[in-house]
């Protein structure tokens, strides 16, 4: 193996590969990235078993002296790539047994694998792919993937289900104390019904953070793979049946309250400064728990009770309001935070039942989106 | 006590108090920020014991309804000042047991601590002052104190020996493997040796960090007081006498090497990235140790050898040499990059002796500042 190629376009596709590199890993060779050169494209594979990612490029700046396979290890690989300044960079293979780059007046000598000790990935076939813009996958992801469970109590909680029935694709997050629920229209594609692990759906946030163009899906029993530019980016599904949440979104409201967005965020911010923090379980995140009371003048207040600290009262003025009586819930404030940074609208709509029961919040531009909170019981 | 100020100058205020407020004491009551107000200023005290800062305020939104005392939760109250977006705040001691503090529509009480339960914090009396620029300290500090010792073995040298005599003033930092010293010319003052915690001078630096005017400094046996502004800035001293490094520094050198301050940085910088990492004793951070050769053609290279990962060379163009005799020194990574990063010259000189000795480092714009750096023995 012997070729030179321009080291940001590298360094570009590296990037790419970085989110499938695992740090440790029980298989050492996957610490390693696989280089394939064939006469006219170079190929690059990592995998850390839930992700596996693959780029091929054919850039005018690379060429390629001689074709050959080998396993360099990622991370020295990547941090070189980084921290070189050069325009370009020689890659050649000595022996079978040492990888030389040489950059400038730089040269670099990584110990590497043995590429058939890599195992081989298979990658679901490129076939029917369901076609979506890279930005609606990216708000997808961040309008669903933080109310996935951190606990593996429930592993098909901690992914993002994913439901397209109907021309609707309805994509569903739960930890079973809130869910985010974002639904978009799909024409034409076959129903399927799939769980994807958080942390893939985070690494292909990353992976397509730059990207705005379309991007193509391809499905298989337990794999989902999604292909844009030059690059594979395939994920594992999570086993088992994903709870049916379509009951848990009241029909109706009786009690809407309209507010400003940025101003009820920073009240909540604020007043959980001082509110205690409490432990769900011993699996669960801290959280802490603030309380919003709506008096019959349809005055808003939320407040907290800190008993070594003290206490913390915000008054608000809705930008409308549909009340039926008084209100008092508590909840995670973190929740509440949470749930409000998902909407990109400037208004959004508290909308509650009476009694200690689910709310939810919609967003007056945030067609589709729902985020409901499970309030807790205050003593 | 009852007062209304503008929120941004009480919180410039509690940003300087905050660099001597513990997260934690043994003495609860410093984890509180003491509030003092007369019928025309308002005093603010911190205090982690090696620290003191005081503030007065009596600037013209400063309006005093009524004077008292009292000591708030420190940190929380800094959170809310911080949080809060209202350009006013009014703070007032209700039945001497809850400070309510009222910001727009927001209303935050917090439990407060007896004032007379905070200690006595005597400040060095404010005679014959030693005065230099903020700029100098924040020079002089930056180009010494990470050479302090992180080890408490030798606690005299985790601070930063200043030592005035003959109408220069210098500063010495050594963790025993490398030194740092820089010069300054003060004329007038009478001869003094003290030597300063580093963690004092890192909030210092940070107090004086937006202030570009005279400093005065003020001392004591034991302590050491920095007043600027509206400010007092106080620390302890460390005890015991600072070692005697006058002769460590080599008075000539047969072998002088100067670089692109850059381009040696970056070269060992990519170079460290596959250095092994050692320790040099269980106390010692771990470090990596790089190679610095230079050949009889004045050819400089800089290398590391892994022994699991591979090996890495960086060629270098001296701008200039003088050059008695081949040489290779093995040394830390970190402690050439950390020195190199002293230097506002573009331009450095290595100078150094034959042999494992210790060589200097010098920048042709950063006159009277010396970097010493020990070598390893290489196997």
């Amino acid at each position: 193996m012997n070729f030179t190629i321009d080291r940001e376009v590298l360094l570009e596709n590296l990037n790419i590969i970085s989110r499938g590199l695992p740090a440790k890993s029980p298989m050492p060779i996957l610490t390693g990235i696989k280089l394939d050169v064939t006469t006219t494209d170079l190929y690059m594979t990592s995998s850390n078993t839930d992700i596996s990612v693959e780029t091929y490029i054919n850039d005018a700046s690379l060429v390629i002296e001689k074709p050959g396979k080998t396993v360099v290890p990622g991370k020295f690989f990547i941090d070189i790539m980084r921290k070189i300044n050069s325009k370009r960079v020689n890659l050649c293979l000595i022996e079978d047994k040492i990888l030389v780059i040489r950059a400038d007046r730089g040269e670099y000598k990584l110990h590497i694998m043995d590429p058939l000790d890599y195992p081989n990935i298979e990658f679901v076939s490129l076939e029917n792919p369901l076609i979506l813009p890279a930005e609606r996958i990216k708000t997808l992801i961040k309008q669903t993937s933080f109310a996935t469970a951190t606990s593996e109590k429930k592993p098909i909680l901690t992914g993002v289900h994913f439901k397209l029935e109907e021309n609707h694709l309805t994509a569903i997050a739960t930890d079973s104390f809130r869910l985010s629920q974002t639904i978009m229209e799909i024409n034409d594609y076959k129903p399927f019904q799939i769980t994807v692990p958080n942390k893939s759906l985070d690494e292909l946030a990353k992976a397509i953070d730059n990207y705005n163009d379309n991007v193509q899906l391809y499905f298989s029993v337990n794999k989902l793979l999604v292909k844009f530019k030059n690059v594979l980016f395939q994920t594992r599904l999570l086993d088992g049946n994903y709870p049916d949440t379509s009951k848990l979104i009241p029909p109706s409201y009786p009690i809407i309250i309209k507010f400003n967005k940025d101003e009820l965020l920073e009240a909540v911010e604020r007043v959980s400064l001082l509110s205690p923090r409490e432990k769900l379980s011993s699996l669960e995140v801290a959280y802490s728990i603030i309380k919003l009371t709506v008096s019959k003048d349809h005055t808003v207040v939320i407040s907290t009770t800190n008993a070594s600290v003290g206490d913390a009262t915000e008054e608000l003025i809705p930008t409308d309001t549909q009340i039926a009586g008084p209100l008092t819930i508590g909840f995670s404030s973190r929740y509440l935070v949470e749930a409000l940074r998902s909407f990109e609208s400037s208004e959004v709509s508290l909308n509650c039942l009476e009694g200690i029961r689910p709310f939810v919040i919609t967003g007056e531009k945030d067609y589709n989106l729902t985020q409901l909170i499970l309030p807790v019981r205050m003593d």
